[in-house]
């Protein structure tokens, strides 16, 4: 799994339907509004096409479902829905070592590293961003790891996770506090996969 | 300890030198120039009071030292090193609960609240802010904290245990991800000493 794993997917089809010149990026402007603003379930592909100015048919082209149009509004450097299937897929009492490699592995590369925290300066500053990220990273990561999570409380221990793990990116990679932010990944996955496992062992 | 224990302080000498309508508002906005640009160290009140056009007995007739300057400067609701007394007071095994305990106490005052998230907007989105802020958690919480582990990557297991918390602010006040964000103190308390304990027991 590499960042590289998502991109822009207009050269998909060869034959590509008109539009503006920037059809694509035009849909993905209305739909990245409207799910800010309305949230994922009351935004439709057809209301973002009118938004846009374009033909229902002409989104789907571009776009093969709600969620693909959704995650692809987030402008990730990685497909939301592979980082869940890396963290599932493996024993439970590894879930902590296996959900920091993951996130590492995407804040170290380079692209990756610029790309979020573009998106981290993005949501602390503005509520519309802050709304879209919570309800993406919901829906297509801390749901399905709290399913694995045989506890009452799953969702708010995941959410725990979660923070722990964007608190070290902030701190790392933003604020460069140290020793934090020159430590090695090892070191941190060595030093951090025991206190998110206390969040996803009863 | 109540957020109301720091106060700005220009009401503590009846005899009030004279100086502008702001002088003490004037010196701190040089102070925080200085200790974001230059850093802790490299500032001086002297060169304090020259940027801020006053005579440096009048900076000493505000500020009691330059560790009260810098503290000022960084405009917590708290002052920083009476968190450091708080958490450093009790037995070690028990410092995880303690650390999130007042970590939360500060947070949910509703002033506090107010300036912390405007502090943490100002650290994620300036570079001079992220330096001033950055130094001055190391210097008056992290290091005394640190020297309380007997471990010898005890500075990185505490800025871990700094980042965390930092991440649930962000995650709990700022973007309002469920359901931390209405969880309880208590059952925050409650989920993340265990965690935070794991960095600070070997």
């Amino acid at each position: 799994m590499t960042p590289d794993s998502v991109r822009p997917k207009n050269s998909r089809s060869p034959g590509r339907r008109p539009g503006g010149p920037d059809t694509r990026g035009e849909i993905l402007k209305a739909a990245r509004e409207s799910f800010a603003g309305r949230g994922f379930t009351a935004t439709s592909i057809r209301a973002v096409a009118r938004e846009a100015g374009v033909d229902a048919a002409l989104v789907h082209h571009y776009f093969d479902s709600k969620d693909e149009l959704f995650i692809e509004s987030m402008a990730l450097p990685i497909d939301p829905r592979q980082v869940a299937a890396a963290i599932l897929d493996g024993p439970r009492d590894e879930l902590g070592r296996r959900i920091v490699t993951v996130f590492l592995g995407v804040w170290e590369s380079p692209d990756g590293q610029q790309r979020m925290k573009a998106i981290l300066r993005s949501v602390v500053t503005s509520d519309e961003v802050a709304r879209l990220m919570r309800e993406g990273i919901t829906k297509m990561i801390i749901d399905p790891v709290a399913k694995m999570i045989d506890a009452p409380d799953a969702k708010l221990r995941v959410t725990l996770v979660a923070s722990h793990l964007i608190g070290m990116a902030l701190c790392r990679y933003l604020v460069e506090l140290e020793p934090l932010a020159s430590a090695s990944p090892a070191a941190l996955i060595t030093q951090m996969a025991p206190a998110l496992q206390t969040y996803l062992t009863n």
